[in-house]
C-alpha cells in the first residue's frame, strides 16, 4: 500500500457531467468512504467562465480558465476530462499523461478518434485512462466487456446507445407523430441538441461503437470503417407496419464477427418484439453482448443525465484510486487486449453483409404491379418471406406494398431496388430497413 | 510487477461448472492470453471419483479424491471451489486461506451462510475471495455492484435469480398447464432438480439475495432474516388474470431500503408488463438495481449452465491473477463495504412492509357476497383499486373474485384475509400475491 489515503482530483469542464461529478462526490462522500476507506478530494477545476451560473458549488476549489494551466500547476493524481470535443481534450490528456497523471473521461469522440495514440502514451507512462461514461452513461458496459466477459470470445455486440434517437422513435409510435414534429419536441425537452445531426445522423452512436468494437474484438479503434445511417428516413408508417409484423424499429449500433471479417454498422433495424432489447424505450440505453460461453447478456439503464453519467465517472475514479494506492496501475489494457495483440481485421463493406430486409414500396394501384416487382427480386435471387397487404388503402391511387425478404446479400438488394425504382408504377424512394434477429 | 507470469490453479469439484471451467480455459486459452498477457494453468483437480465419466478431459492434471489434501500438497495460487454445499466447502476454503491461497467460488450457500467468517479470515490473510458465479450465472452482477455502482447509495435491488422458477412460471402461462405438470417437465429437461424444494421453495434465491443485499446495503450477510415464499401456490388462473390486468407474475428476490429499515424478501410478484424485467422469460436471470445517481439499471443473461457459469468463474480467476501479479490483492472488500463499516440495520418483518396486493377469492355465486367482503376490507382501512369480473364464469356455483388493493401494510391484509376466509360464502384459501411497481 501507498502510504497516503487521499486522492487529489482535477476536473476539467463544468457542464452537466462536470457538475454532476462535483455534486455526486459531495452527496455520497460518506457512502463512498464506507466502501473505499480513503478520501477522494476535488482540489481544482477548470472552465471557460468562472462566473457562469451553474448547478454545482465550486467555492474553495482552485479555478482555472485554462485546463492546461491546471494540469501544469496542480498536484493532482487524476484528471477528469469533461470538456468534450477533440482538440483541446486531446492536448490536455496527453499533457497530463506526460506528467504521469491518470485520466478519467466521458469523451467518446476523444477515445474513438484518438484512443490508439492515447493508449500508446498511457501504456508507456504506466497510467490508466478510464472511459466508462463514454458509452451508455450509467451502464457499466466498458467494465463488463473488459473485466467480466474477458474469458469469452465475443461474437457480436448490439446496442441502443443514443438516447435521442431512441426517444424519437419511441415517441413517434406512441404519439402517432412524424419525425420532424417529435424532433422539435425532443429539442424543447432538452433530449436533443439544437444541431441534432450528431445524434439523429448516427455519428454519436458510431463513436461509441468504435469503442465497443475495439474492446470486444481486439481491433484498433477505427471510426472511419463504420457504416452509418441515421433515423431521418423512418416514417410513422414504418413503425406501425413493423409493429403489425411483430417487430420494433430501433436505431442500433452493431458489431459482429462473421466468417469473412467484422461488420461494423449503425442504422435502424427491425427487431422481433420478443427480444428484451426491442422493449427498451424512451431515452434509455441497452447493450447486448453475445459471447461464446456467457451467451447473450444485456445491460440497461440511463444513457445520459448529470448524476447518471457522473456515477460512471466516479466509479472510474474509485477504480484508479485503488490502483494508485496499491501501486497497480495499468494492469488492464486500455482497449481490453494487450497492445501487441490488437490486430487489424477485415472490416466488411456494407454491400457484403447478409440480412433480411423490410421494404416499403409506394406504387400505383393497378393490376400487375406486384408481378413486375417480384420478377426483379427473382432475377437477383431475392426471395420474399411475406407481404403485408394494406386492404384499407386499396381505394387510393398510390398504395404501399410492404415486403419482408429472406436473408440476402446487401448488394443484391441495392441492385434490385435500383431497378424497381425505375419502374413507372413505383413512386418515390423505397424504404429499406434491415431486420436483426439478435438471437438470444 | 511480480516476476512470474503464470498462475497455478486447483479446481475442487468436477461437476457441471468444474468441467465448464476446464473446458473454457482450454477453448479460449489464446483469447484469454491476448487480453491478459499471462498464462492461467490448471495444475490439479479434485473429485470424489476419478473414473467417473465426465464432459471434460483431466488427463495430465494431478488428481485428488480429497480436496483438503490437494490444498495441502499442491503449490497453487488460486483454489476454485466448485464442490457446492456447505460443510466440506467451508473447511476447504478456510484451510486454503490459511495457506494464503486466494479463492474463487460459485457456491452461494457457502457465501450466504459463512461469508462473514470467510471475509474476516481472507481480510486477515490479505487474500481475495471472489464469487461472481454465485449469483445469476453469467451475469456479472457482483462486480457491477462492488465496482461500478459504488458511487451510489443503492435504494433497492430486485432480481429473477432462480432460473427454475422463472422457467416454470413462463411455461405454465405459455402451455396453459398447471404447476405440477410443468415441474415434472422441467425435471425431465434438467431445468429442475429431483428434489426441487431449494429452487421452487425460494431457498436458492434467498441465498443469493443474502449476498446481494449485503453488498448493496452494507449489512453483514444475514440469511435468516429473509422472508421466503416459493411458487407452489401460483395457479394458471393467476397467471392469466395477471396478464389480463397488464402484469406478469415473476418470482423475485427483493431488497429495499425504506425509512424504517430494510426489506428482504423472496416471493412471487405481479410486475407491470411495461417493465423490462417483466419480459424476462424462461431460464434466464435478470437483476435490477436502483441507485440514487445511476437510477435503475438492469443486468440480464444466463443464470446457469456449464460454460455460462464458467465465464464468471474464469473472469474472477483473471481478476485475482492480475492482482497477484501486481501485488494488489484484497484492495476491494469482499462484501463491497470496508469490514469496519458493515452495519447491522433493522430488517423489517414481512408484516411491516407496504404493498399493493392481488387477491383471488373463491366464493359462492350469490348476491351480497362482494358487499360482505368489501365491508371487512373497509374495517381494516384497505381500499380496493379494481375488481376483475369474470362474466364467463357467473353460471358456476363457485366463482373467483379477483381484487387489486391500493397500498396497505401487510399485517392489515393478513388480518382481513383471516376474517374473510371465515365467511361461509368463501371457499378455500385466498390467493394473495404482492404487486411490485419497480418504478423505472
Amino acid at each position: 500500500m501507498n502510504n497516503k489515503n487521499k486522492i487529489n482530483i482535477g476536473v476539467a469542464g463544468l457542464g452537466t457531467v462536470g457538475c454532476g461529478v462535483i455534486n455526486l462526490l459531495k452527496k455520497n462522500k460518506v457512502e463512498i468512504f464506507k466502501r473505499t476507506g480513503f478520501e477522494i478530494s476535488i482540489v481544482s477545476v477548470s472552465a471557460s467562465n468562472k462566473d457562469k451560473k451553474r448547478d454545482c458549488d465550486i467555492k474553495g476549489l482552485n479555478f482555472y480558465t485554462d485546463p492546461l494551466e491546471m494540469v501544469r500547476k496542480e498536484n493532482i493524481d487524476i484528471l477528469v476530462e469533461l470538456i468534450g470535443g477533440e482538440s483541446v481534450a486531446k492536448e490536455l490528456v496527453i499533457e497530463a499523461l506526460e506528467k504521469k497523471i491518470h485520466i478519467v473521461t466521458a469523451n467518446k469522440a476523444l477515445i474513438a478518434l484518438h484512443g490508439n495514440d492515447i493508449s500508446e502514451i498511457s501504456n508507456k507512462q504506466g497510467c490508466d485512462v478510464a472511459f466508462e461514461a463514454s458509452v451508455a452513461g450509467a451502464v457499466p458496459i466498458i467494465k463488463v466487456i473488459r473485466e467480466s466477459l474477458n474469458a469469452n470470445e465475443i461474437e457480436w455486440v448490439a446496442g441502443i446507445i443514443n438516447g435521442t434517437t431512441n426517444y424519437i422513435l419511441t415517441e413517434m409510435l406512441k404519439s402517432k407523430k412524424n419525425f420532424n414534429i417529435v424532433l422539435k419536441e425532443a429539442q424543447d425537452l432538452g433530449y436533443a441538441e439544437a444541431d441534432p445531426s450528431f445524434d439523429v445522423g448516427g455519428i454519436d452512436a458510431a463513436h461509441k461503437l468504435t469503442i465497443l468494437s475495439s474492446i470486444c474484438f481486439g481491433i484498433p479503434l477505427n471510426f472511419k470503417s463504420i457504416y452509418i445511417e441515421g433515423i431521418e428516413d423512418i416514417e410513422l408508417d414504418d413503425l406501425n407496419y413493423a409493429k403489425e409484423l411483430g417487430y420494433a424499429i430501433k436505431h442500433l449500433a452493431i458489431g459482429r464477427k462473421n466468417k469473412d471479417g467484422i461488420e461494423l454498422r449503425v442504422h435502424s433495424c427491425l427487431i422481433p418484439k420478443t427480444r428484451l432489447i426491442a422493449n427498451v424505450d424512451g431515452v434509455k440505453n441497452a447493450v447486448v453482448v453475445s459471447s461464446d460461453s456467457a451467451g447473450p447478456t444485456l445491460y440497461y439503464g440511463a444513457g445520459a443525465g448529470s448524476l447518471a453519467t457522473a456515477s460512471s465517472v466516479v466509479s472510474d475514479i474509485i477504480d484508479i484510486s485503488r490502483k494508485i494506492l496499491s501501486n497497480s496501475n495499468n494492469i488492464i489494457p486500455l482497449l481490453s487486449y494487450q497492445r501487441d495483440q490488437l490486430q487489424n481485421k477485415n472490416i466488411l463493406n456494407i454491400n457484403e453483409i447478409e440480412s433480411r430486409y423490410y421494404l416499403r414500396i409506394r406504387v400505383t394501384n393497378k393490376p400487375g404491379v406486384l408481378a413486375d416487382i417480384t420478377k426483379i427480386f427473382g432475377s437477383k435471387s431475392i426471395s420474399i418471406e411475406s407481404i403485408l397487404q394494406k386492404e384499407d388503402l386499396v381505394n387510393d391511387e398510390n398504395v404501399p406494398i410492404v415486403l419482408v425478404t429472406h436473408e440476402v446479400i446487401e448488394k443484391n438488394i441495392i441492385d434490385a431496388l435500383k431497378d424497381i425504382e425505375k419502374l413507372d408504377v413505383v413512386k418515390g424512394k423505397i424504404i429499406k430497413i434491415r431486420i436483426e434477429e439478435l438471437e438470444s
